[in-house]
């Protein structure tokens, strides 16, 4: 069933204040979780939202955080998350690098002490608006092995690129840095499939199709699968978000990132604080005027959106297309809920006190 | 054989004057060829002088440029390089990177009007000494098809990422952003050996082994290899490196970039001027102190070594590993050259005056 962006938004607003957030902060964090729901990312949209509150439950949330810059440059600074929803957070955090970069060109925040922050996207592209291109990563809970490895030791460590165009619209390049997203791994385990070769290994480090081997100590493998197809680019730049997202800012890094699931224990070291973020904004007229840059960039998209497809393929996409498209369907139709996510929204609903 | 450093740098140096360079820009210059084949990348190291040569021969390499700065903010500058050397051209925008991330935490340069720069590494590294994270890019020859296309639309767009430890070695991360680079293909090439399914396609975009396809219409395949794959991730990983290179210098783009081999025809359309680079320096005292820094990039370092290894495997790599042993080893025991490069060297040798 079908679900207008409002209800869904109304009802997440309405629990995260149950939870103690305030007008403000429910308002930001709905936002976000909702902007996942819009672009088709269902893994991280209101199906999450039992998960935050879980967070919250066990005291590993702060509902009314003191977020705060520890530490700063004219073209830097360090936020403290103060143990927040990274939902809010993360708009916090990527403000700062918006106002750096009206000030000096760019801005760049390393963020210690947060939670999980929804989709990369929905940081990044709050850039576009000010004609700047925004980045956006974070750390995750440990699900991938580096490459020779049999243990999990990053999490899927996305990142963000919105580079804003003129006609046409914006680049929006979001990707985990593993051959695919838990989210469609999870898909696959509803659906009782058998995972792609190449997505998953089992606990001694073979190849499996087994979509369910994570639970048997199995891993995701970085993007390129293996270290013929490159797998070692992929640990390195899930590296990259890890080092840039905590050990920049003082996070928890590698396998002692604070797992989302409550039911996972926690590691038992902890080097830093929470999970980390990192973010930037470049203002693009710090490079060339924003006319010559849109032109440009319009003339990029056309060229790969006319690029030569092949046989039985319609055209070729550009980063964020898909999710752009599924926007537009779903902010005429509806976000379309599986039975599950819906019945798993009740009972918080009657848990909190708040009508689904 | 193996030879020297000094005997290489030497005759790199010599060349370089022959054509026209300044001491100090053939200095540079085969300074930065040199950390190629020092590190083990031997398909960017000397055995592309005559190429370079060559592309001076032909007028488009300008061997007095007038490297300067175009526009600029506090942390940003775009830097126009007199279609010199890519050689001389990155390590000069790469210091005003440096140079501006001293005085407002950190510096980002985009490029137009160079040439090939050698490897990425080579530049990004440079950021090591002074206690700063580096970061390098730059497009090339359009050699890769975007996902779902069969034409040759990218370059192999590297990213290299340079982040100091403390007593553990410096992490490097330096990735092209296809399967396999095109110097892993051309050495396949020689040995007249098959590629892995999922490195390259052929002129209809169907999935093939035959390393010599890209004479044919074929192209790269962009990391992952194929959709299921997330070759979308590194078509979009690629293009973040194409735009902040070039959209956002002024220089050519996508499938308009200037070849290397001065035998491929230039494309008709040139957007903007030359190839295009980007760089970026991060102190990391903008970020929190380097001692605390330095403790948790050890112990990250640290984590990743002595992680559980797959059956076989001696250990997990850190990014840049194989890169620093293959140096030890060089500049003990030499580098090894190919006889094809040395007959190469010898008739460049020959013709420009230089004995090898």
């Amino acid at each position: 069933m079908n679900y207008s962006l409002e209800h869904l938004r109304d009802f997440t607003i309405q629990v995260f204040k149950k939870i103690g957030c305030s007008d403000k902060d429910a308002a930001t964090a709905a936002a976000v979780l909702l902007s996942a729901d819009l672009r088709g990312v269902d893994s991280h949209g209101v199906a999450r939202l039992a998960g935050y509150v879980r967070l919250w439950e066990v005291q590993r949330v702060n509902a009314t955080p003191g977020i705060k810059v520890i530490h700063e440059t004219p073209s830097t600074a360090v936020v403290d998350g103060d143990r927040g929803l990274g939902l809010v957070v993360a708009p916090f955090a990527m403000q700062i690098a918006i106002e750096k970069a009206k000030k000096v060109g760019t801005g760049w925040v390393s963020v210690q002490n947060s939670n999980h922050y929804g989709i990369a996207a929905a940081h990044a592209m709050q850039a576009l608006a000010h004609d700047m291109i925004g980045i956006s990563m974070t750390n995750a809970s440990p699900l991938v092995a580096p490459t020779f490895s049999t243990a999990k030791m990053l999490g899927t460590n996305p990142i963000c690129v919105a580079a804003p165009a003129g006609r046409q619209p914006a680049f929006v390049a979001d990707l985990a840095t593993t051959t695919a997203a838990n989210g469609k791994l999870e898909i696959l385990q509803r659906k009782n499939q058998k995972a792609p070769p190449g997505w998953v290994q089992d606990a001694e480090g073979n190849p499996t199709t087994d979509a369910d081997i994570l639970k048997q100590g199995g891993a995701l493998l970085p993007l390129g699968g293996d270290r013929e197809h490159g797998s070692h680019k992929g640990y390195a730049l899930g590296a990259v978000v890890d080092i840039f997202s905590a050990v920049l800012s003082g996070a928890n890094y590698a396998p002692w990132v604070p797992p989302f699931p409550v039911y996972v224990p926690m590691p038992q070291k902890q080097p830093g604080k929470g999970i980390g973020h990192f973010f930037g904004a470049m203002r693009v007229d710090a490079f060339r005027t924003v006319d010559a840059y849109k032109r440009d960039m319009d003339d990029w998209i056309e060229g790969f959106r006319n690029a030569a497809t092949i046989k039985g393929q319609d055209k070729v996409l550009i980063p964020g297309d898909p999710e752009r498209e599924t926007e537009i369907v779903r902010r005429q139709e509806g976000i379309p809920l599986l039975p599950a996510v819906v019945a798993d929204l009740k009972a918080l609903g009657d848990k909190l006190g708040v009508a689904f």
